[in-house]
């Protein structure tokens, strides 16, 4: 028994439940209230299981859940960027850099090392894995827009151009889901809950 | 494209959003905010990666990791049943069985009898990734309370010989953990947050 180890990992654990407190300008699919990191990263690991058969190229599925799991951990201290900050840039900033070095880090040495070099795959987006994540993570928000009456689109009026722009990538991850995705901005257009104009 | 797995798939996803407003007995780490099955299931998820070396035999720990995913989904019908309910039987009942047919069966075919032979594996707590899973489940309420001034134990009036009636059986899954799990025991009932008699 590596009481040094176990010592470390226990730390970690007690950290990462602040991934709770962190509010994500989403809503849940069926209501006002919003979703927090810790529920959205349980969610986008569901997804990623249930949809891996639609990936454009074969998943390793192990990979993307870890991956979605712990994607948000450095919002603990960085915090949640809304998508469509037009002020924030999203991708690994010093910030982000920071916490992951001080989260991960609590863990033993190698551990860290894993989980550093997972997120940052997750962010850099050019490996298989990493682009199918990141499809699951575009993908959700515009699942719960859809089921809550435009959701963060009509909240902060959030035009077609804008959403097409910063989801147009979920291609590269799946073009089934792509595709999909496309026909629900259709049918929310139609439905006035996403303004194209 | 299988238009009719998407559909199906689409389904699920959304019905378990659900997940999210099922409160738990026991509270955050350092709040007195309630846990929901949603970010419970993501913490048990990410302890049982970080956590996996520790287990009795070595563990698949894709298998273990989706099955702490999924182990509560059944209570978005059948409720969460409090450990230490001394009325309810919270082993695979009859409502749970529905549940999971019901819900699972939202999916593909295949999909879900995957999903429901992963609930039923774990409900047996028969295999090697059961019983870690399960030790896994067992860890994160005492970790909680032993953070929150006793949690549950406190709240409920719940005894040492109780917790340990209930807690035990993590040693199938890691001795290691159980030894661990002991000695918090020892420090809460030193620091008056647990009750021997």
């Amino acid at each position: 028994m590596d009481l040094t180890n176990l010592a470390k990992q226990m730390a970690f654990i007690h950290e990462i439940d602040k991934l709770k407190y962190i509010q994500r300008k989403t809503r849940l699919f069926n209501s006002m209230r919003h979703e927090n990191d810790a529920e959205h990263s349980w969610h986008l690991a569901m997804m990623a299981m249930v949809l891996a058969e639609h990936a454009n190229e074969k998943v390793d599925v192990m990979k993307v859940v870890k991956m979605l799991l712990i994607h948000d951990i450095v919002e603990i201290d960085s915090g949640d960027i809304f998508l469509y900050d037009t002020n924030a840039n999203h991708d690994n900033t010093v910030e982000e850099q920071k916490a992951a070095a001080r989260i991960f880090g609590l863990l033993p040495v190698q551990q860290a090392k894993e989980f550093i070099s997972l997120w940052e795959e997750f962010e850099a987006g050019i490996t298989t894995e990493s682009k199918f994540a990141k499809t699951i993570d575009r993908l959700e928000p515009v699942l719960q827009n859809v089921s809550n009456e435009g959701g963060t689109w009509s909240e902060f009026e959030v035009k077609y151009d804008t959403v097409l722009k910063k989801t147009c990538r979920m291609k590269e991850g799946s073009e089934v889901l792509w595709d999909h995705t496309q026909y629900l901005f259709e049918e929310s257009i139609t439905r006035g809950i996403l303004k194209k104009n």
